[in-house]
């Protein structure tokens, strides 16, 4: 069966997945978008996110790399979907990402407010679930074909996952800055409790990668 | 002035300072031991703990040792002095490393039940201090002659310092293991606010040391 994955999701060195005070303009909460240098310079991420041929090979861009191998939909929260909070006002918030967003396959977004499928270019379709993250997965796993789901996050999406025991293979980095707070990863999740151990770590100059898997 | 310095201080993957439950059968909490694989093969915890002649040379044990360099006294939290709770029974409970302890100096040990110092060989005495935290420093630096202060740990001694914003450098190693529960070293302290930053970080096949010091 198709892997449920999450992929380059990166952490602090204290433990939080984003900062605090996420709006429109720190959408991954004050002071969080320092966790990402890593995966910024990297040749995966210049292409999939800035269309530049260039960028940084070896062990990061290795490990950002896997995260779009073999992935058929994802799953979001709707934070990461954007900055709007409560019932859409409206459909003009389309995503951080432009018009040919950097999925290019079904994306299900966790929300409690509906709102129609929004077609974007490039083969990413946003669909707004509202049934909660079990049927998301589902309705991700039919659309995936067979492929992989990655859940992009946040935090408390890939803990409602965890708790399920549902997501196969997860690939934390953890950046060495600090946060001092916003959303734990770790939180109330016990990881061995629910059978996962780390497999693999490997450190570069810029971030320790983890990979956690369901024994 | 001479240094608070944390050293060697290992949590887990999900951030445990120590597993739960701890007591005379597990020092370091349930799964707490795993802690110190990276510790125990080293040269330095070889000859320190087990009085053997060799061991691993290396990055962890150059972390190893810079603990014991130039260190005057320790400071320790009871619950590292021992398992026993509450008021002293008597004085049998002598700690946990048996007549000749790894010390060598004076240690002040926190605790709210006052007992008389307790003299070991090798040049250690466990001096008990009932007036908290910043008096038991007081007393070490006097104790310490010049050299630097180590906190020994655990989790809430190392909090209660940093708290204060005394600890002037603290080197945490990051073991590749989950621990699930138990006590967290970041829990409540939001060290970018207490103008604490990373400043190191190194890796090996057996953990991610960290450098923390204040700015």
């Amino acid at each position: 069966m198709s892997k449920l994955r999450v992929e380059s999701f990166t952490i602090s060195l204290d433990g939080f997945g984003a900062g605090p005070d996420q709006d429109i303009n720190n959408p991954m909460g004050v002071g969080g978008s320092s966790l990402h240098a890593w995966a910024i310079p990297t040749l995966t991420f210049q292409q999939k996110l800035f269309g530049n041929d260039s960028g940084e090979t070896g062990v990061d861009d290795e490990f950002a790399a896997r995260g779009f191998q073999n992935i058929g939909a994802w799953i979001l929260g709707r934070n990461m979907f954007g900055p709007v909070r409560g019932p859409w006002p409206d459909e003009s918030w389309r995503g951080w990402w432009g018009e040919n967003p950097v999925y290019q396959v079904p994306v299900f977004v966790l929300t409690n407010y509906p709102r129609p499928p929004l077609v974007m270019d490039g083969g990413t379709t946003f669909h707004f679930v509202t049934e909660g993250a079990v049927v998301a997965l589902e309705r991700a796993r039919e659309a995936a074909g067979g492929k992989d789901i990655r859940v992009g996050g946040g935090v408390n999406v890939i803990q409602q996952y965890l708790r399920h025991g549902l997501i196969d293979e997860m690939h934390v980095a953890v950046s060495p800055v600090l946060l001092g707070s916003g959303e734990r990863l770790f939180e109330g999740v016990n990881l061995p409790a629910l059978g996962y151990a780390c497999v693999k770590h490997e450190a570069t100059a810029l971030a320790t990668h983890l990979i956690f898997s369901r024994q």
